[in-house]
């Protein structure tokens, strides 16, 4: 599926100094070959993978970890930033995400420095804080409106780099994310907010007034892009006309963001020896034994998501990159099977020890170091298909391209 | 579908004065005839109306409407607290639901009334807050700890009555879940966490403290039932050995409690005729011509969920409740068509003037009233179709039961 990317869309969409807002076609879906359905399909297949590096980011945090993730959200009226927040934030527990809107100050915000409100809404560690609108606004709605001269405003781009710096320092990836559909887009989605009764809650008549200052937001939006897409925290400009490629767009980068953190379990402090005993003593015999089946699972599961994330990581890679992630995947299947073998070993020791009888009549149905081997196939089996059906498609890609 | 529910799932979980915790069988489904595979059929299914009705509660919010929700979840550790949080409240848009986790008290919670912190952690108008524990915290681990006497925590039953009364009638639906595990299922769950490398972050070694102090939690928790289960504020009692049950069962009370409260989406007070006039000037005739084919779609919508959730609120109605139903749906029809027609109407005029020729041509794609009675045939067939399902069902139960 993700080879429907044909390049890395951190690429296809990440804003340079020379970036020309005025040449992007709102209606394209960069380094996307697939359609809408594809797309969708897409879409909640990451959703799956993003979910559960979401769970060991909000774990690494409960451990004591202090990195987090914040996503800005940028767009001008009808531009989609609600369903990002709806579509790509709701694939993923909401205890892991820190959600907070930012509309016109409050009396008490506007007594403060721009920043403070921003600064007060910080996601914790372990948590993906989403920003829907920022402190962008700040060089955005009060630079058009007048709200403050330009040598008030003017310096803001050069603040914010640094501020967004010290974030990053400490512990916090940063994803900005501008929603940029055509002019007659908007058009089209604040009549359907004007016709549909379900939908008219939605409509300001403020926002024709916005609307009418369509070319100062498009300026002062380039000029976002230009100034403050930095390398610790760049801004990716996505087309959003077809809300299915901006959600799939996001989605994506996100994921791929998150598996750059390279996040593990957290390690515990505690001995899963001392504490399976413990509990132990509080089963009955039969219930014990029952509970052997079940460190098989994560295993697999846990291997399904290295396997998927190797797979994204090495989708463009050259080879020594691809060398290192499948590396990298197998001392991590390694540290499993080392741990799946201890554990089984011990959950047998401690049947054997509260029940002699019953320890001999499931030691069959425990599973073996000979089950860890098959495993262990699955996985090289599994890891051996998705290479074919990669260079399957690839090789069809150079026959496409041959016969052109 | 809804047929799978025998009684009322509020009916059967509801804890009354006389509600016995002992007798509860913690791995029954009560009410529901339905499998596991059933269970989550219905949950999405539900979970899509469920958004819905969210949706609208949030629009009434954002118009001045006061009311709101608050979702009190409790249960021991390995309950499914966090599986509710994630598989329930993960189907509605995050943006209308306002998360609190309640841990142990921080110095500053300490020092002031148990309720300080939960007055300040109130969800706004428009919302669904969610609490994983909750003031209840003050009666059940404060109790067994003793961490206060008798003679402090004895009168906070009463007291929680009366702020809980007054919360519902400044508006807000208070709805109280008590995830209700047997003693055998949270030792699998603990162990589960214990054996898998993923699972293990969940676990602290203060786990088996709590365990070892089941009855007197599970006595603390009868008084609960039996003092704070108001005809205003009830708790609904939920046998939780099998999750699939415990997150239908709050899906499906949750939504019922929505379809109450008779969301209608929120009269807008700005003309939609003149906002229409206005937005048309920045389009070209052609983008605009385009955009009447939009209206259809949302009736259709609202047309669903009024027929879901009537067929609902009369799954075991009398049949004076189930004829004000209908009427209900019947008086909200109209005014929808009467709606679509104006919006249809003044959207052909517009066209005329703005392009005598493209209103020609297009005059036959726009939806006329002949349309309309095609919707309203649609949806008379619709509703005759779901009653016959139902008359079928009824009978096929009939015949099973004189069968036996």
């Amino acid at each position: 599926m993700s080879d429907l990317w044909t390049v890395d869309p951190r690429e296809a969409l990440r804003a340079g100094e020379e970036f020309d807002l005025d040449s992007l076609d709102r209606a394209s879906t960069f380094g996307f070959i697939g359609d809408k359905a594809a797309a969708e399909t897409l879409t909640a297949e990451r959703g799956k993978l993003l979910s559960e590096l979401q769970e060991r980011l909000f774990a690494n945090g409960r451990a004591g970890g202090k990195r987090n993730v914040l996503v800005i959200i940028q767009g001008l009226d009808t531009a989609g930033k609600g369903g990002i927040v709806r579509y790509v934030m709701g694939m993923v527990d909401p205890q892991g995400v820190a959600l907070r809107s930012f509309g016109v100050p409050t009396a008490e915000e506007r007594s403060h420095h721009y920043l403070w409100r921003i600064k007060k809404a910080l996601p914790k560690p372990g948590l993906i804080g989403v920003f829907d609108r920022s402190q962008y606004e700040d060089v955005l709605v009060v630079r058009v409106d007048n709200l403050v001269d330009q040598d008030v405003w003017e310096p803001r781009f050069a603040e914010i780099n640094r501020w967004e710096r010290t974030l990053v320092n400490g512990g916090t990836t940063v994803l900005k994310f501008a929603l940029m559909p055509s002019y007659d887009e908007q058009a089209r989605r604040l009549m359907e907010r004007i016709d549909r009764p379900d939908k008219r809650w939605k409509y300001s008549t403020g926002d024709l007034g916005t609307r009418s200052k369509w070319d100062q937001f498009q300026e002062a939006y380039a000029d976002v892009f230009r100034r403050t897409s930095t390398e610790h925290a760049p801004w990716y400009v996505l087309p959003a006309d077809r809300k299915w490629y901006s959600r799939l767009a996001i989605t994506e980068i996100l994921t791929r963001a998150l598996i750059e953190m390279e996040l593990k379990w957290p390690r515990v402090r505690w001995s899963p020896e001392v504490q399976r005993r413990r509990l132990a003593k509080t089963m009955s015999p039969e219930l014990y034994a029952e509970s052997a089946g079940i460190v098989q699972k994560s295993i697999d599961a846990s291997m399904d998501v290295s396997l998927e994330a190797a797979e994204l990581r090495d989708a463009h890679a050259d080879d020594a990159t691809r060398e290192s992630a499948i590396a990298a995947i197998e001392s991590r299947r390694a540290e499993l099977e080392a741990d799946l073998a201890t554990t089984l070993e011990d959950k047998q020791a401690l049947l054997e020890e509260m029940a002699p009888d019953l320890a001999a009549a499931t030691a069959a149905t425990i599973p073996t170091s000979a089950d860890a081997i098959a495993v262990d196939e699955k996985v090289k089996d599994r890891a051996a298909k998705k290479s074919k059906k990669k260079d399957d498609s690839k090789m069809s890609k150079k026959k496409k391209k041959s016969k052109k």
